[in-house]
């Protein structure tokens, strides 16, 4: 079920991501920086700083979403320039997963699936979760975490997973 | 179906990555430094260095599909100490995935999953794969990316989501 794949697990790795950025804040406000100079940071200079990370990684989830189900998904015009406002893109694009159930993918593992910058081509909407939406979603949540650990905040791989439903 | 979100995925991006490793050491010649500089290069000073990025991902494919299946994996001493060696880890690797089909996953959703560190607690099938196996190795993943990508290897996200099966 490409529901079950996505939305939950998009939902859980954006509220870890949300507790990460608590974790830079602090780190910024212990050390007495502007979250700001976060905000531009990068590992290589013409890579995407870590606003950007932040922003493709809740489109991946949020266009993800809308793409496999037909719903239009909120536009957002990536201005944020604080470290609230990055939060709060996160924390909207967690309401928007929040309102899809399981009936919303019926058929989607058969949709074409398209962007623009494909230029009509298209992936159905199997190839599009395993190929495309998953790794990018993933490797964007990691640059933001791996561009934060690289100035020194306080983050691991607990940080990253988040909770895990263990039984005993 | 927990075999086609895994094992073709897992073999798909451990071909991106060892393409990734030759870019990485045709950089290495180019600049003429010893691609063992690469392999102990990380992103902080308490964060495991590329080599262990590799090891772990290639480690988070060959024992969550072990795990999931039941079939056992080759041991790996985790002594790789030369360019050749780590690509030969990911060769093998996707080798022992390519052993696996569909049929090998019958009723994986619903097995116990657990790990020596989890001290006896476990996860079932779907929870193991969503919320642990493919984070896990998409964070590895991307984090040996990024390492390259801040020594100047010239690498993008096509070299990481490698070729995409587009339909006109």
């Amino acid at each position: 079920m490409l529901f079950e794949m996505t939305v939950p697990q998009y939902i859980k790795m954006l509220k870890n991501l949300s507790a990460i950025l608590d974790k830079g804040a602090a780190y910024a406000a212990s050390k007495k920086f502007d979250t700001e100079v976060l905000l531009q940071a990068r590992l290589a200079p013409d890579q995407f700083p870590f606003v950007r990370q932040i922003q493709i990684a809740c489109d991946t989830a949020k266009l993800g979403t809308s793409r496999l189900t037909g719903k239009e998904a909120p536009s957002n015009d990536d201005k944020e320039k604080t470290w609230d406002e990055i939060k709060n893109r996160v924390q909207t694009t967690i309401a928007y997963l929040e309102k899809f159930s399981a009936a919303d993918f019926k058929g989607a593992e058969d949709k074409k699936i398209s962007q623009p910058r494909w230029e009509g081509k298209w992936l159905n909407g199997n190839e599009y979760v395993h190929e495309h939406a998953l790794p990018n979603f993933y490797f964007h949540i990691t640059t933001a975490y791996a561009i934060l650990r690289k100035n020194g905040v306080d983050v691991g791989k607990k940080d990253y997973l988040g909770p895990l439903p263990y039984k005993n």
